[in-house]
């Protein structure tokens, strides 16, 4: 018997970078935190105490910042692409993935209208994206995370199985409320156009995804996602698969008939602990 | 030598209420989270066992749900003094102070315009208030939390005395950055005014903050803080009392010589760890 | 009618400090978090943009790992109290406040016994302690955060008052569990003491508070407080007055009816929101 | 082209049980936070509104609660199992993945030795398992999560490569601190054994685990995750593959040369943002 190295990957995480842009009195910010990971013939690192080919995750680091002047100048997509094709360069690195988070700083509202120099954090939801480059190819996934939503109507569940453990009633008009966590991959061939507008097409999917939640009738969280991300894919023909992860945040009706009252869908208590969690990976055929 | 109790309080916090409001197809979502603490005539259940005083911090819970329907009908400020007034009727209750935090839900904006019954939880800040019943009198506070701004101009700080522990140099162009935490005290009068618009005064508030935020040039944290709490009480005859808590969230420029780059404030590095933090206290005098 | 600056304070917080101490290859480690913060003549700084006597924050993170080497050799308490003797210098601060929280690391257990250069991080509290320099006094309190415990017997809640909004059965043995923060603030002549021992202190202290926790009957949270506080009081003499401040932390029985099964306080759905919220101050009187 | 569903699972999450074991005044704590996943045919549920085989996630938590006084009664792997098993019955269901994390209560200690009724929650780690049974296999697998542990001596890193963009200097004596997450999978015979004792195992891998963290030499993060895999394959051969995820906590020293001070590996500063992340799979060959 034998003891081997069956799959590794490492690299550096939670780079924070605030790029500010300056054309002329008029600024822009970017909020990034970056990670890198690589894949590659590293096993001598781990059995062997050689670290000759281990690129230090310090070097990573400095290269989100150092290449953040010349490329860092529009989506994180194209920053992801260059900080990708430069860390697959070294010939022991097999694949580089970067992950890119950034949080949306809007001008500040003020009585003479949006700021040139000040600026508030939006804190709706956080864009994402991942870039992985294997050999010569390169994949880009992008996405949404944390962007928390309600409907108030249109949303049932019922016809479900029932045992002897099954408690819940069934329903057709319930709150469903859910933290968002969606990527979409774009087709190789988009991933390899140089000009595609990334940011556009965040923006577009972005009110794809909020258009159909609101427009649905939901007869549970599965079928909203299917609903969303099909919707996903007949608009957007860049992108490839959708990838949804919807925890079911439960609103609970209170009881309040032993205050003598009714309550009709209007008092709820918000919970977290325990919440349904659905996910699915729905994608082109062929 | 005699041992005593000196103080105590105690209530229920982070009561989680959500109220939908039905205006035929047309909702609204209100979405709080509620503490009531008591204070009085309780010393005999900690010295003595005995709770024949002790109103159970659930049956606070519970008028929180089931005042809900009668009496969150507008402002969280309104909510508050409703309980607070509820809760300071039993006689040995000295002061009742509530304190509550709402989260906004904006209608999802779709293609055919804002939604009726989808939201969006806007994460820019928390609304928050405070009201305290001690016997006869109220006192309302107001505030808001978590509210991230960044100014990327006319903000310094110089002329600090130096000595051999000092190292950080004077600058005439950073960035300030801070989570703005900012609570407001309204006048007795407004207290007890019942006609009193607290959702035209926050709007009013916030927008003096950010606008003063973003036109001002920033000496330090300190003066920054003086000059918005000082345009609130100008600009608010109903507030007699402001304060602010700005932690100094650093952004610190990164050292891009050895990679052979200069770096004109354009790249730094975000940090949270350690902060500055400033807090005061700016009120009408005599 | 003019606006004035009513009270202010700033300083550092969340300096992050890792001491080695190597006595040959033993080694020892000190993780600890440290907050400071200044009162005292500032107001020119707010009002004047003068900023002649605002020691920078900074400056004051480069103290905490300046003094370090030289004084931070015993308990956090002898540290801060060097750190608030050196912040209360400059003739314009009338106060220095000095918050330390202490990370325990225990030696790593292995087959030969503790390890020399190993260490397990103690996830059980975290241990504090604030000094206050004002003028010429010292003010030396202590503390312990996080520290989560639970009685499964000997706990009741009962005899409380039953109105309309009262829904909470009656229970003489319920579950008891709360995340204790615990603060004591020792005597004048303690804190004047150079050769008092804080760590046995603490370590006493903590005693205490868990022997009298586990031993005692429970007919309320305030009655565990005042039981709690009492014993720290009278068998330390050092300390002359207790601050606990307890969530209660509620243990839901779960009915199990609908599925043919008793449940005699077997089965239990442990919550965080809402939770009770029990503080109250304990000290010596005349 | 067509639109499909390519993969979902959904499940409950975050389910939190306490149990109190009673044996006369003896208690035992036993606290689990557990999440249930399927997947299996529920396409219908997707795509055509079609709840029929869809069990509602309110019911595995109902079965969680309900199965806990039979089968919560030795380790955390037995009741997965039983979970499991009970969660692959119905027809449609494909697989039934059941994750557990435990949190350690321990016996108070008191003047009067363990106490029986009254615990400290332990914070070093969470134990955790997850069982998948997929048809008519089972696969268990167990590990540790929030193990936050540090080696002052014999840790390195150098011998990397440096290109324009390394400023890393090598060190032959660095500062390891890492918050460990490891997970073990059994091998099929084992986890087809009743009369297996994981809690034996679990203190077998942990004490495996720490031991060999103390005593090697580490050359990297990765040579160290070698090491500590390696040793637990060799001396438990129940376990066939061992992931570990190891993030690089770094501790920087402190400059204090413009103190006028030497630093040698005495004063640092702990970071959390960015970290290394280091993770590996090692397992049995043929």
């Amino acid at each position: 018997m034998t003891i081997e190295l069956a799959a590794d990957r490492y690299g550096k995480s939670a780079i924070r970078l605030v790029k500010i842009v300056r054309d002329g009195a008029r600024h822009a910010v970017r909020d990034l935190i970056v990670d890198i990971a690589l894949e590659g013939r590293f096993s001598r690192a781990y059995t062997d105490d050689d670290n000759t080919g281990v690129v230090a995750t310090d070097t990573m680091k400095n290269t989100v910042y150092a290449l953040a002047h010349e490329h860092l100048t529009s989506s994180i997509e194209r920053f992801a692409l260059a900080l990708a094709h430069h860390h697959i360069q070294p010939e022991q690195v097999a694949s580089a993935r970067v992950t890119i988070g950034e949080h949306s700083w809007s001008r500040m509202p003020t009585a003479n209208g949006p700021a040139d120099d000040a600026f508030l954090r939006s804190g709706e939801l956080t864009r994402t994206c991942r870039v992985t480059a294997i050999l010569d190819r390169l994949a880009v996934a992008a996405g949404i995370e944390d962007l928390i939503v309600m409907k108030t109507a249109r949303s049932a569940f019922s016809g479900f199985p029932r045992d002897q453990w099954t408690t819940l009633p069934e329903t057709d008009d319930r709150i469903m409320a859910t933290k968002m966590t969606v990527d979409w991959v774009y087709s190789p061939s988009t991933a390899a156009d140089d000009t595609f507008d990334y940011d556009a097409s965040f923006e577009g999917i972005k009110a794809t995804l909020l258009d159909s939640f609101t427009t649905h009738h939901s007869a549970s969280v599965q079928a909203s996602i299917w609903i969303m991300a099909k919707a996903v894919l007949e608009q957007h023909p860049a992108v490839d698969e959708v990838h949804m992860q919807l925890p079911n945040l439960h609103h609970w009706l209170v009881d309040l008939s032993p205050f003598g009252q009714t309550n009709d869908r209007e008092i709820f208590v918000a919970t977290t602990q325990p919440h349904g969690l659905i996910e699915a990976t729905v994608r082109r055929g062929d």
